[in-house]
Order: structure tokens, then sequence, then C-alpha cells
């Protein structure tokens, strides 16, 4: 019944019966049918498909008047290496109505249920389980267009959603429409961002969302980039820090200098020693100074480790501050921690990655009282904010072109000097990327939406739920406060029944130790919420809440402890 | 006639009234008002607004009896430092609106307009004339839907098409309507690829463009991440070769160690020099190898660079070949590196960050004749092959989990190790970034799309292409070729009538050095297309024309070389 076939580039010019013979065939993966343009089409068939005899026989016959038409049309076709080069070799209305059907999808599985708490935060699969659901492999020959929209249902359904309501477990969550719609609209324009020639709007976006957000710090002016992520900021604050301590390092390198060592509190995010291990100053070389109760850096144990390091003969560069901790959400003493810097001449980096936002808010900015002192700041606008991942910015103080220096490789083929517009707006040779996204525009949009008050409202309403579940957490039975947050971090464990009349001690701790993980698994596998947990610094498993306002109320903290009661009322 | 209005705080049940009035305000600026969730709403005002008399009697009138509802209503109301906690803050209806009216616009004006060559490529203006048209500045209060709208209207309308079939200008162009897909779901969910529990799809799916990208490279295993740019993968394998020449540097750094030096081409990406510099190995030590006159590397050149570092008693590690250079589009001849490599105990790290798609081609992938021997891969997809900014792999032969061991920094609250399922599955920890984008998906949805032969297709249409462009510039006066390409750049000169008749000689070339600034110029004025220029190595300035195939045809190359007459007739 079938016959291997082998019709391979036969031209054919677009006809009436050609689109309706493909319309019947698209939904059947065994013969792949490409139409390449609105002139001209390309049958192609890979010799490892078997076509049904009736199917060949149709298509040699279409094919046959597809030639004759052709013969009156080709006067134009241009042949090289067996490729037809006439015409573009997409079928854009298909591809458009591709797009459009897909974005049903989008709008109605994704954005409409965001904030649906009736929808599950994730539909859990073992690996090996969704390996076999989804239909992972790529194979030579493309699949239907139905196909693929089932596809992108089933990639939908087994993800995480992030933006729901009762999605707690990293330090972003929820959906913000303006930012979303800035964000389509990067992907449709896919820019990237070096030169003004190719990205005119996105680098005066950037240029004036660096400028608002070092109003926000304090400085009078400065520069800045956005980064693929808080880790990478870090990164370019401690390579420009070394740069501004010793310029030659740029041309010469590390080996044969005295041992370069920075600072930053135990409590500091894991970046600061990929940064150091990264950049070759090497992870031994990042001074840890110990933090008080609550997670903030000593200023005192800060002087110990510089008098240290300067007893050994090492040379001390940097001071890496931290503006809300990871787990904590403890923000370090920068007003004392700048004293130090001064009195010792280091750069002062704040990796305000996670506490930045608090800058917008009247109220909770004094969290950050000092920061105007500091030298850099990371500051990432897609955690407490919103602005949807990634969205990070470096800002620097020094506005006399330090990031360019530091940074700068003059490739003669994208910044040529001889370009008949001002060429400062060139900014790529300031960033370790070539391409770049336009990370700041989904800010700016969402800013131009809310207003600053919008976004001040968003980090105090986090803040006001978090100290309303801190105050839960005290009433409730069974659950214990690791300590007073700061910021949205709320930190506490949950004692189930069974082990509220144990006695304190190893046992104890190492039973409670097993409970975050068990509650957890529970979570998921019910997918009612995702909520993170971790041993931390000698104690063992809690759990930590993040709390990002627009998309939670009250409710939503009242069902996270009901809940986690319920997950482990038999523990 | 106006009033300043302090109603802040001021809380109300959702009621019909209410919504009304909304509804005739949104387009009015002075005014802001948001209806924070389906059960209450909240009136803000910012004291610096002034709102009408009249329009303040009836909101106070309103107010009168949204708080005679709400009293009936409130029992369930909390209220924490002066924010409101109950029900979300969202207006998700009309987010969701403005979400469908903003893709309209984007479908319109972006998507159904990128293959359209009587569009401009771009609508240039200079920056300060940009500025003013663009209303940039973010203020306190936000816009409204209208106003937003129309700020995205300007955004598209002013930024490069770079999907526009004239748009010449880098390494990228086009639209792919199945990756395109792929990037509005991965904005929608907004997923951070490190742990499964987050991005279970997205980490399945990048394993799966992995192993399938190694096998096209020729390795029989591998591993291998996505990474922020094809810069930041060369990064990724130069630290990598460092870490397998010496792994004590990731703890101890480089001070104290012998001069570690690298050889790459004089043609190599320019990410060489800032990765050299960023890692804190030094530009000098970037040893550079000269070139043939094609742009590739001569492995002799490279022989002798290694016998003199090892003279110089510095510490060779590491090969950087090319494959696909940045202006030319020059390959290394990798197997004779290859050879070298082995000799002296070097890692080769292939930088193929343009190159890598001939591999699909089965046809052109001999360019690449030798790579499955290199010890590192960086391959972009977003380039020729259209998976949109930004899609670059770094592929890593070895097998042992060294990518893992030298990246990783074992945070505990992210990678926890007593999770409840497979834990190898979180690769968040070999990379230096935190949170990630899961570039693979685009790639894989469009893979799965068009097969391997679609890919195939677009590379060897390209290369066509090009090949067509190349004999047409040999037929036309004035036309010079600088050289003939292996791949998808074709580099020329264009010479102008009045320097036809000029003797050869260093007026000639300094008057021909100002003909394609001049013409770059006129081009991006009048929106016609966007063709990249630059001097390089010796050489005076020359167009770049980088041919990416579906979207382009014939007709194209056609229409650039008149152009190109038309716009310097006159010179």
């Amino acid at each position: 019944m079938g016959k291997r076939c082998f019709l391979s580039s036969d031209i054919s010019p677009n006809c009436s019966a050609f689109n309706s013979f493909r319309m019947e065939r698209d939904g059947n993966p065994n013969v792949m049918l490409e139409l390449i343009s609105s002139d001209f089409s390309l049958f192609v068939f890979h010799p490892s498909v078997l076509v049904p005899r009736a199917c060949c026989l149709l298509l040699i016959e279409m094919v046959g008047i597809c030639k004759q038409d052709m013969l009156q049309k080709k006067k134009n076709a241009v042949l090289v290496d067996g490729v037809i080069l006439n015409g573009p070799i997409m079928d854009s209305k298909a591809g458009e109505k591709f797009v459009e059907e897909a974005c049903k999808i989008i709008m109605e599985e994704v954005i409409q249920k965001a904030n649906d708490v009736t929808e599950k935060v994730c539909e859990w699969r073992a690996p090996e389980t969704l390996k076999k659901i989804l239909d992972l492999e790529m194979r030579d020959t493309g699949e239907s267009h139905q196909k693929l929209l089932q596809l992108c249902q089933d990639v939908i359904q087994y993800s995480v959603k992030t933006s729901h309501p009762r999605f707690f477990n990293q330090l972003y969550a929820g959906i913000d429409y303006y930012s979303l719609v800035a964000r389509f609209i990067t992907e449709a324009l896919n820019p990237s961002v070096y030169t003004y020639e190719v990205s005119p709007v996105f680098l005066l976006v950037e240029e004036t969302v660096i400028k608002k957000m070092i109003e926000f710090i304090g400085w009078e002016e400065g520069d800045g980039i956005f980064n693929p992520g808080g880790s990478v900021s870090n990164m370019y604050a401690m390579n420009l820090a070394r740069y501004k301590f010793c310029p030659e390092i740029k041309e010469k390198g590390l080996s044969g200098l005295p041992r370069l060592v920075l600072f930053t509190s135990e409590e500091c995010h894991y970046s600061m020693k990929k940064a150091a291990s990264f950049l070759g100053i090497g992870t031994e070389n990042v001074y840890f100074v110990k933090t008080d109760e609550r997670g903030k850096m000593i200023p005192e144990e800060l002087e110990k480790q510089v008098q240290r390091a300067r007893k050994e003969g090492s040379a001390p560069f940097l001071v890496c501050a931290t503006a809300g901790t990871t787990v904590l959400g403890a923000f370090d003493p920068l007003d004392e921690i700048a004293d130090i810097c001064e009195k010792h001449g280091l750069w002062l980096h704040v990796d305000a990655s996670w506490g930045g936002s608090a800058l917008i808010s009247r109220k909770h900015c004094r969290l950050l009282c000092g920061i105007h002192r500091a030298d850099s700041v990371a500051w990432n606008p897609h955690k407490m904010l919103l602005a949807g991942i990634q969205c990070c910015a470096l800002l620097v103080k020094d506005n006399s072109g330090l990031l360019k220096k530091c940074y700068s490789a003059k490739a003669a083929y994208l910044f040529q000097q001889d370009k008949f517009y001002d060429v400062s707006y060139d900014t790529g040779d300031k960033s370790i990327q070539c391409s770049r996204r336009p990370d700041a525009f989904k800010f700016w949009l969402m800013w131009k939406a809310l207003g600053t008050t919008g976004l001040e409202e968003r980090v105090n309403r986090a803040l006001a739920l978090a100290r309303y579940l801190v105050e839960e957490i005290k009433k409730r039975e069974g659950f214990q406060l690791l300590l007073e947050p700061e910021y949205a971090n709320v930190c506490f464990w949950y004692i189930p029944p069974s082990l509220r009349k144990m006695e304190d001690g190893p046992e104890f701790w190492q039973k409670l130790h097993e409970v975050a993980p068990i509650v957890k698994e529970r979570m998921m596998k019910k997918g009612s919420m995702m909520l993170g947990y971790q041993p931390h610094r000698g104690k063992v498993n809690f759990f930590r809440q993040v709390v990002i306002s627009p998309q939670v109320s009250r409710e939503d903290m009242d069902f996270l402890l009901d809940e986690i009661e319920l997950l482990a009322k038999d523990l």
C-alpha cells in the first residue's frame, strides 16, 4: 500500500489545488510538505518517509499541473546549488495564524488563570514520567501546527505557575501585565542593545531608567548597565572595583600580583563565591564577616577582617554589603560599613538585588540607609517589583567613564567611530556581553503604567503582608518563628503534633529537620502551593515564605498556614 | 476651578457606581484611581494632583455610598500599617484587556509587517529628537491604558525592524514564528531555570536540546548549558579550560601562579579579550595567531606561538579556534589545530557562535571538519537559525561533571540534597547565573516545527544566496569583492563613479574609506535597508552583507546592489 517517494526540489507555482491539498494533509505527520512562499512552492519528501500510493499519484499529477503554470511564470526563477532563490521561504500567513492560535492558548491557559487560586500551582511529574508525556525528540521532519499547539498546551500544563498567588518558592512571583506587554514587544522586535543605530529606543529607555534608579539611590550622577542576573551584576562590580584598584590588571592579569582580598558577610548571596572564582580571585580570598543574630554584618568584625588581611600582606580592595539577604532578608548596616570602607580606601558594593526595591518606598527606604555612600549597587526589579525575569541593573557612582574604560574592547566592526551620530550612545562596549537584551524596557513600561506610587504600594503591601503573617505565626500552635523579619522573608518552623511534647535536644532537631522536605513533597504532589525550605548555618530545615504583593492577599497567608497544618498533621 | 484633594486609603467595596466612574475617568491622567480587587477598592490621590471641584464632590458622594456598603461587608477587612490586605491589588480583568489590546498592536505593527518590503527598515531620528518624541520620563502617577498603548506604538515605530527582509546589519535577522511563540510562552510563564521543582519542562527540554547539538558536533557524550550570549559561552569555556589545567585556581585564584596564556586568531571575536580581562588572565596573555588571506588561523603560526609561550616560561592552557569569524566569516582549520592541541596538551575551544549552524547542513558541515576533536564549543542558534536573541549554548565534551565541579557553589537554599526527586536534574549550579532564562526552549519548539530538514534548508539557502550575491558583485561595475566568502558574510567595496578612474594609492583608499559611512547614513535616513561596514586589519571601510535566509530572496540581493548604486552615484 505504501511506496517510497523521492520527489525533491520540484518547483511549482502557488496554485489553489496545491493549497487545498496542503490543508488536507496538514495533520498527517507522514508527509512533509512545505509551502515555500506565496510565489513558489517546494515539495520536500524525506527519503525515509512512506507515502501512500494514492497520495503519490495525486501529487505527481499536481506537480505536472504546477510545472505547466511554472513554465509560464518562471522567467525570473534563479537556482543556485539546487536552491531556489526567488521569494522568501516562509509562509507568513500560516505563521501569523499559528502565532494567533498560540497567543489564544497563552491568554487562556496562562494569563487568565494567573490569579485563580482554584488552579494548581504545579502539576508534578517525576522527570522520567514527564519525559514520557512530553514528546521531546527533535526529528528530521517537522510537526503539524495542530501537534505543535498541543505541545504548547503540554508545556504550559506541566510548568510551574510562578504567577499563581500561592507560589512563594523564590524571590520572584506574580504577573505584571505592563511588563508582560513590554516583553512581548521585545520578543517580536528581537533587538540587541549595543549600538544606537540598531536599538535607538531601547538605549534611550535604558539611559532614562538608570538615571531614575540612581536618583533613588541618592547619587547626583552615575552610570549603569542592565545585566542577565544579579549574580552577573555582582561580578561586574567586583571586576570594576579591581580595575579601579589596579587598572593594569586588565592587560596584565593577576599573575605575579599580591593576593586580592574582598569582604562580604556570611549571609551573602552565593554569587560572591562564584564571582571570586570566575574572576580568578579565588574563593579563599573572599573573607566572610560574621553577622549578628538577625543576619546583619557586624561592622567591628569587618574591621577585624580588614586588619587581618593587611597583616597577611594581601591586598584588600572591596567590601560587598548585602541589602536584603537571600534567606533571612537581612540588611547590612551600610552607613557603618561605608565608614570602614572610607577609612581603608575600599570600594563599597551593595548587593541590593533583593532589597533594592525598598528604595521605592518612602516608608521602608530607611532599610538601606547609607546606600548613597556605595560605589556600586546591584538591584533587580524583577524580584519584588515584578518586572519579569530578568531585569537586573548594576549602578555605578563613578561618572568619569570607569565602566567603559574597564570593559571596552573597541570592536571596530560594531563601534565604528566615523558614524553619523553621537557614538556616545553606543553603550555596548560597557558590557561583557555582545548581544544583550533590552531588560530596562519592561521596567520602564511598568513604571510608566503604575507610577512610582504604584511601585511603592507593591513594596508597602508586601511588607505589611509579611507583618500580618508573622503575627499569625506567633498566634498559632506548632508554628515557630526563626527571627523577626526586616523584610519580606518570613522564616519559620512547623512543629507537627507528635514533636510538640518532645524534649529539646539533638533528636528533636533531627526529627524537625525531616519535616519540611516531607511537607514540600506533599504540597507539590497536591499542587496546592510552593514554598521554600532550607537548613541554614546550624539551623535545621525551616520554611522560607517570600511575600511579593500584587497577586496575594491575607487569605493566601492564612491558607499557607492552614495548608501546612493539614499536610503535616500526621507527622 | 481646581482643589487639592487628599482622600487616601479610603476603603470602598466594589460597586457599579464606582466602576462606571472609573471607566469615565480612565483617559484622564489628572486623576489616579485604582481598582484594587474585585472585593475592595482604594482611591489613591497623589498630593500634587489637582482634581477639579465637580469631580471631588462626585467622589466624596461616592465614597459615602461605598462606605455604607463597606460597613455591611467589611467583617473580614484587615488593615496593617495602613495597607488593606484583603484580596489582591490587581485588576486582572483590566490587565488582561490591556494585554489583548497590546497584542493586537504587536500582531499588526510588528508580526504582520515583518516581511513587507514596502515598510521602512528603520524610522531614523537623532537621539535628541527621539528623546523629545518619546515621553521617557517616569512619574509619580501612572498613565492611562490609552496613553500606554500609544507609547507601545511609538516604541515599535522608532525601533529598527530586525526582521525586515532588508536588515542585513548584524549576524541575526528575520522572524521565526515558532521560536516567537515559545518566547511568548516563556514570558507569560516567567520561569527561572535552576531546579527541576521550579522548571521541570524547561530543564528536560534543555537536556534534550544539548544532547541533540552534541550529536551534530559528533561527540558520543557531553554536557552543556545555555548562556546569555556567545561572549559569555566563550568565558565559560576559558574558565573551564583553566579549571581543568589547574583546579586549585577556583579556591586560590591566580595570584602567585605563572602567567596563563591562551591562543586565538587575529580574526577572533572581541569577546576573547573581554573574557581574558574579566577572568583576571589579562589581555596581553591572549596570543594572537596570524591568519591567511582568507582570515583562517595558520597552524604553523599557532605552533610558533605555543613554542614562544613555553620559552617565556608562561603556562599555555587553551586554544580558541573560530568557526565563522565575525567580519569575514572564516573557518579555522580545526583538524590541524586539534593536532597541535593534542601534541601540547591544550584545551581546544571552538567559538562556533556564528558558524556552528552549518553543522545542521549535510552539504556545508565540512566547514567545521574536525570539530568533534574540540573540548568545548560555543554555538548560537539565534544567529543563522533564527531562534531569537538570545539562544547560545556552550557544549562540553567532558561528561564526568567538570562543568558542575568548576562552577558549583552549592547554595543550600536552592540545591537542597534532601529533595524528594533526583536532584541531578537541578542543573543551576553549573551556571555563573542564579536566575537563568529557558533559552533552549525556543530552539526546541522551532526544531520540532521545522525538523532538521527545515533548519538545514535555512543554512543551504543562506549560503546559496550569498553565492548569488558574490556572482552579481563580480558582474557589476564599481563593486569589488574583498575576498571569496566561505560562509554568509559577503564583504565588498563600492567604488563610486568619481573614484573609478583614480590611480591606486593612499588618496584613492582614503576617499574610498569615506564612502561606506556616507552610504550608511543615507540608507538609514531613507530607511530602505541596513547594512554594516567597518575598516578591518589595514583595509579601509568596506560593506559586510550578512545573509540569513528565510525572509530574504534573490530580489533583496539585487535591491541591495541597486540601492547602494543609487545612494552613492553622486559620490
